[in-house]
């Protein structure tokens, strides 16, 4: 049968697909869908099933779903349940709303490509109550998932081409892998800017300006990212930061590109109280808020509702040029719309259960259940890794995730490169193959060489958490007593 | 407000975004939105209302869902409704099927990035059942509509850069512009090849060799493209066509991409039975069946079910060297995974309630009756577009559209010309403006130089459809009479 040649071998195809990395679904991630399928073969191990700590997917570990949420999506789909007395009014009205701007008052109809207007119109609404700042619903478009937009708005700034010409983008280390696997796919220059691990992850403007000037020879740097609540890192910036920022971004000419989909997953708002890019930018004045041009992105995947599997994302534009603006529509039509239920769901997600309605007590409780089970996690999590020898670890002020630094011993770093693979990716497939936890390796991220991370989300439920930490301290130790001396 | 520089102009984009045309959502319907909303505010016109013929849309037109598909949605969304005994339980028992599948019981956890694995083992079920061959879920990858496979295979055989080093993708001319798109965002050469209008839309070897001679001075040819049931031209390739084609991808160490989301969609299936590639490739024996790189893919949006909204879709590999398909497997990885719901539509579509199951006949009636309401439309717009003077059209065999060619009066050309805009678009703008009829010129497809032609779906409603046709032959005399002396 392989007597013949293929057209498509790795030496013919996409070489930046070839060279791109996804670390978040990588190679421990597979080994570990390996191992379960060996559990459910009856083989026996230390553990008897895997816990994955590498994914921000909340309903895979156990917590449920909004009920008012899925109450929605139901009646959408399934219009006859708006007779069904068992589902309340609020619900109903939501999901009438949602049909009136469906054509053919069906969600399995195309909607026009940056997504359904009432929809759009539902999230201008919300953006308006979180800033007090009006949000023109036409500035506004719907993806599958924030990634999608993500990758539009990259795509759009991207020359896609190779040599000098290419468009730098600045990413911060560490950062979420979309970016540097997209800047492959797209074959941008990625310029990497270092957030401070030994200041909270605190991002600094004399560091962007280092990155930047380095790079300047070997690129057009077009775009500054910014990951705010951040993944992996989970710190919150500051005002004053964000207007750094911003000052930067309009005297180096760079459009910034403000990953906001962790904004509802702030631990510690008295410390760090969470501000979109958008109000900071308007509040510092005509200058800065007629002129820099911002994508935000927001997402259904993340928050307390945790609907990753509906794909429902948004991006809102300020600045942007209208014929800029036309192009990236005009782009997106090709794809024609995003999933029609997964706009429900964050149209819905933006407009929740209001105080009076029969939906907003279970609501408000279900909602408030889930942040503070995360809320608590978030200090278990980075309590217990900062309890074991040579680990440190920021706190988690925001997102889902914690990103300690390990020191690892010169022997286990030796073993690792003996079979050619990164120091904390050795630690990590160890930790899975003798305990079945599941992190991601710091190297998927990024780190400062010769530092050595891994990233763990916090979402199993509180007892899963705790002995995947009571298994982690039990690992590190032997791990350590085996490669040290 | 304009007294600054955008960062992001028409002159710093990525190229590619600039240049590349999605007719199906170009100017014409952009212009058709704005006299919708121009009725809405009162303003008279010659009509009531803008008829969509633009795109295949089904639900848009007033076709209703399929019952069952919707029941097993609204059951994997809101499983409460499991315990409520108005639900079928053929439809109970895909929706358990489908969350035993899903991490945490719940569609909003993300899936595997392929998709659901007991949905694409219902998938390999029924292209086993269609071709009587065996097919393994692990070559099989579910996507946001079959778009969003169509793109992904594309990149992984694109080049991304320039130069004659381009990869050449054969396309059919007339063709879904999702192709041309692509290619101008890749940056891939396309090699237009042209079907044979005088033989209802036959796709000759003959031209296939042509155009790949001519163009191999540019470009390094890897893939050709067939679509069939054709879009736009609705015909069905026979048998011996499909292997001509085989043979010619074979000859020149081309891969294969199938368009075959028009399945389901076939008219006259004793005159030109539809069969897959993948079967016909399978009975040229083991020389062409176990070497010929074959994807072919399929859609929730088109059929019987029209679920558009919804985005699923499926692509099989066939003969793809396992390191590819594992590089294109870790590209999709980094969009996570396809709405969850949409995967559940297009496994329900393979996986339709069967004889003796408590939906199969209500399923069965619904299923025919869409089928026979767009059996008899295909026959009347053909018919009535024969009918129409210097109008030819060829059979709708299959698909959703017609593609009739329309020759114009010297004067209504040299009129579109001075507008600076092509015949055939001139011709579907005025059409709009007078009746209110939506169609796209056939410029967005490719056509014959010197040939003008436009595309319309049969999809509205017979009453509709008749209208349509109607008001079409009026403006048609009118326009001649216009443009003619």
């Amino acid at each position: 049968m392989e007597n013949f040649h293929h057209v498509l071998t790795l030496a013919t195809i996409n070489p930046n697909v070839v060279q791109m990395q996804y670390a978040v679904r990588g190679p421990i991630v597979i080994r570990s869908q390996e191992l379960e399928k060996e559990l459910l073969s009856g083989q026996k191990k230390n553990f008897e099933q895997v816990v994955k700590c590498n994914i921000g997917d909340c309903h895979a570990t156990g917590q449920k779903p909004i009920t008012f949420l899925r109450q929605v999506i139901a009646l959408c789909s399934y219009p006859a349940l708006l007779d069904d007395p068992n589902f309340p009014e609020d619900a109903k009205e939501r999901a009438r709303g949602v049909l009136a701007g469906c054509a053919g008052a069906s969600v399995g109809s195309y909607s026009i490509s940056i997504g359904v207007p009432t929809i759009r119109e539902r999230i201008a609404a919300y953006i308006k109550r979180r800033d007090g700042l009006s949000a023109n619903p036409t500035n506004i478009f719907l993806s599958n998932g924030a990634s999608e937009a993500v990758k539009a708005v990259l795509l759009l700034l991207s020359s896609c081409q190779p040599g000098p010409d290419r468009v730098g983008v600045m990413v911060p280390i560490p950062q979420y892998p979309l970016y540097s696997a997209t800047n492959s796919e797209y074959n941008a220059y990625q310029i990497d800017y270092y957030l401070d691990e030994s200041n909270n992850w605190n991002l600094d403007v004399v560091e962007l300006e280092r990155s930047l000037a380095e790079a300047k020879v070997n690129c057009k740097p077009r775009a500054l990212v910014v990951i705010n609540p951040g993944n992996p890192t989970g710190q919150v910036l500051s005002r004053q930061c964000m207007e750094d920022i911003i000052r930067f971004v309009k005297r180096h000419g760079l459009v910034l590109l403000a990953d906001e989909v962790y904004q509802f997953n702030i631990y510690n708002p008295d410390a760090t109280p969470w501000t979109s890019f958008k109000k900071v930018l308007h509040d510092m004045g005509p200058e800065y808020a007629d002129s820099v041009e911002l994508a935000s992105f927001m997402s259904a995947s993340k928050g307390y509702m945790g609907e990753c599997g509906f794909r429902g994302g948004y991006c809102e534009l300020i600045n942007f040029d209208p014929d800029v603006q036309a192009q990236l529509f005009k782009y997106l039509s090709a794809r024609l719309c995003p999933a029609v239920l997964g706009q429900v769901m964050i149209g819905v997600i933006c407009d929740p259960p209001r105080e009076g309605e029969p939906s907003y007590e279970t609501f408000v409780k279900e909602r408030d259940s889930v942040l503070a089970d995360l809320k608590m996690k978030a200090k278990l999590t980075s309590d217990t890794l900062n309890s074991l020898e040579g680990v440190t670890c920021n706190d988690v002020q925001g997102a889902m995730y914690a990103f300690p630094q390990i020191r690892l011993p010169p022997k286990a770093i030796a073993a690792a490169k003996e079979k050619g693979v990164e120091p904390d990716f050795f630690y990590c497939l160890n930790l899975l193959e003798e305990k079945g936890i599941c992190f991601v390796p710091g190297s998927g991220f990024g780190q400062q060489p010769g530092t050595y991370h891994f990233r763990t989300t916090i979402l199993p439920s509180v007892p899963v958490m705790r002995q995947v930490m009571a298994d982690l301290a039990d690992f590190h130790k032997d791990f350590l007593a085996k490669y040290s001396s």
